[in-house]
C-alpha cells in the first residue's frame, strides 16, 4: 500500500452508543458468550418454512427487542441502517419493512456492522437524534448461498470458519447518559492480496484489517498500547495470527490486546475450526459482552475493526481472487 | 402510511454536485439521450470474457473518467460510495479495488444512486472534501441473475422494463464554482403494496416514490409547483402514471413536471416496453442531460427520487411480495 494514498479519519462529537441488543441461534447460545446475549432460540428456523424467512424474523425481532429494551417507540427512531449477507440484502430489507422507518441498505460483507456504525454516527452527529445500526447472518442461509447445500454434508476445511446465526443491533443517539461514545472512524479501502482459497477468509481479510489499523494509528497519532482492546470482526484464529504477524513486521505489537469476535464466539468442542464469521459475528459480540464491559468501564478505549470479504460465488467461479475491506471505529466510555 | 411515522428531511450546507461522468452501453448510446453521455461503447462486453467482468470494467473506467474530467488525482478523493445490482455488489467492489480509496458499499437496488448522493452529501457536508458517488448495472448480468439465461430467448412482458447498461458517477465536493448544490434529502422507508408480478417493477415502486415525495413536500413545506422538475429513477411509463394517479388522489398534480429517467432513456423503436430500469438508470441520466441543464441553469430547482425494488429471486420463489424504497434529494443551481 502506497503511503501517499492515505485514508482520512473522521471525528465525531455526538455519537453515543446508547444501547445494544442481540438475538442469536442455538449454537451461539451454547458458545463461550452464551450468557451475554439478550435473546436466544433453540429453533434456528424460528418456526418458519425456510431458513431465509427465519433470518428475516431474526432481524425483525432484534429491532423490536432493541426499542423495547430502550423504552422508546419506533417512531422515535429516525433511521435504520445496516445489511446482511444474502443476495440483495433481503433479510434486513424485509426485516425493516413493517417498521416504516427510513432505511439505508449497506453492504460490506462481514464488515457491514462497523460500516453501519460509521453511517449511523455520521447521521446522529449532524442530523438525527436516534439511528439503529444493525447486521446479521444465518449459518444455514449463508452456507447454501455461498458454499454447498447443507444436505450434501461436505467436509469442512480445517481453515474454515462457521457463519454465526443472529442479529446484533445498536441504538446510536446524539446524547446518552451512559457516555459510551463513538469518537472516531476510519473507512477502509479494498485490499486484495490475491488469496483464492474460499475456505480461508481469515487470510483474505487480515491484510485489509492491517491497512485500516495502520491508517487509524497514523492519523490519530496513537499506537496499540493506547487501547484497552483492539477487536477485529471475524478474522478467526488464523486470520488473527496473520494480522499479528503483519503488524509485527512493521514493529507494531498486537499480541497483548488484540481479540477477534469470531475467535471468541465458540468453544473448541463446537468444531467451528478457526471460529465464527458472518455479518452477525461482530454485531452480536459488540452488542453483548463488549457493550457490558464499556458500561462497567472495564473497557475505556477500544477499536472495533469490521472485516469483510467482498467476493461472490460468481466472481470465484470466474477465477477472481478475494478482495477484502475493513472499517474501524474508536469507542470510549469515560 | 401512518402520518405519525414521519420521515425527517436532512438539510445540507456544503454539498456541491461538482461534476458528473457517464459510461454507457450501445443500446443507451443509440437511445434518446445518446449524445449526452461522456463515453459509449459498441461492445457491451468491453473485450472481457464475461459480462460480469465487463460490468466491473464499466465501473473502473467511469471512476477514472470522472477524475480525469475533473482534473484531479484519485488521491484527492476522500471516499467512494455506491453499489450495483449484482449479488454482493461485486461490480463496484472490484471496480474500486485498484483505486485504493476508502469505500462504503451501498445497496438499495435501483435507488442506490440517490442513496449514494445522500451518504456522499453527509460526508462532504461535515468531514470530507471530495466523495465519488456512483451506481451502475448491466443488462446481460442482471437478466441472467434476476430472470432467465439470455440464450433462452424468453418473451418479454409488455409491462417489463430494460435494465440499462452503464455507470454514472458524481463528484461531490464541499465547494464548487458551478454552485450546483444538494440542499436537502429525505431518506425513504420500505413500502410494500403486495405486488407479486416480477415483470411489473413500476407498480411495486410507485407507492414508495409517492411516500417519500409526500414526506419531502410536508417537511419542506413545498409543493410540486416549487420544482422545475421532479425526476424519478426507473418507474418506467406505467409506474410513472401510477405515481401521478396516487398523487392525484391526494390533490397533488404531478402531471406538469414529473419525468422518469427510465421512461426517457430509449426510443420506442428500441422495444424496451415501459422503458429503462436498473441501478444505472438514474445515475446515467442525472450525470449527463440533467447535470448539463443544471449547469446552464435551465433547471434551477429539482428533486431526484431514486426508486428501488428490494426483492431477490429467492424471496420471490418463496412467495414474498416486492417491497420497494425511494430516496429523494433536492438539487438547486442558483
Amino acid at each position: 500500500m502506497d503511503e501517499y494514498y492515505n485514508c482520512r479519519t473522521i471525528e465525531f462529537k455526538n455519537s453515543y452508543f446508547s444501547q445494544g441488543f442481540t438475538f442469536v441461534g442455538p449454537k451461539e447460545a451454547e458458545g463461550k458468550l452464551g450468557k451475554f446475549f439478550d435473546l436466544t432460540t433453540l429453533d434456528d428456523k424460528l418456526g418458519q418454512k425456510t431458513f431465509e424467512k427465519a433470518e428475516r424474523k431474526f432481524f425483525e425481532n432484534a429491532i423490536y427487542g432493541l426499542v423495547n429494551k430502550c423504552g422508546i417507540e419506533l417512531s422515535q427512531v429516525d433511521a435504520i441502517v445496516g445489511g446482511d449477507l444474502l443476495n440483495q440484502i433481503v433479510s434486513v430489507a424485509f426485516g425493516v419493512r413493517d417498521t416504516l422507518r427510513p432505511f439505508l441498505g449497506l453492504y460490506n460483507a462481514c464488515g457491514t456492522y462497523v460500516e453501519s456504525l460509521i453511517v449511523g454516527s455520521i447521521l446522529v452527529d449532524n442530523y438525527y437524534d436516534r439511528v439503529i445500526c444493525l447486521s446479521g447472518s444465518h449459518f444455514s442461509t449463508a452456507e447454501r448461498q455461498y458454499r454447498y447445500p447443507l444436505e450434501l454434508g461436505v467436509f469442512r476445511s480445517p481453515v474454515s470458519q462457521w457463519t454465526a446465526t443472529g442479529v446484533g443491533c445498536t441504538l446510536l443517539a446524539n446524547n446518552s447518559l451512559n457516555n459510551i461514545r463513538i469518537v472516531r472512524a476510519t473507512i477502509g479501502r479494498v485490499v486484495d492480496y490475491g488469496i483464492l482459497d474460499l475456505n480461508n477468509m481469515g487470510a483474505a481479510m487480515a491484510p485489509s484489517a492491517y491497512d485500516t489499523l495502520l491508517n487509524h494509528f497514523t492519523n490519530t497519532n496513537t499506537t496499540a498500547k493506547d487501547y484497552d482492546l483492539i477487536l477485529t470482526g471475524d478474522l478467526g484464529k488464523l486470520g488473527k495470527s496473520i494480522l499479528i504477524d503483519l503488524a509485527h513486521c512493521k514493529g507494531i505489537d498486537l499480541s497483548k490486546n488484540l481479540a477477534d469476535c469470531g475467535a471468541s464466539l465458540y468453544h473448541p468442542s463446537q468444531k467451528t475450526y478457526m471460529g465464527g464469521s458472518g455479518a452477525a459475528c461482530s454485531a452480536i459480540v459488540v452488542n453483548s459482552l463488549i457493550y457490558q464491559n464499556l458500561v462497567s468501564k472495564r473497557i475505556k478505549r477500544m477499536l472495533v475493526i469490521g472485516t469483510g470479504a467482498l467476493m461472490s460465488p460468481t466472481t470465484s467461479f470466474q477465477g477472481e481472487s478475494i478482495p477484502a475491506i475493513a472499517h474501524c471505529v474508536e469507542i470510549t466510555s469515560d
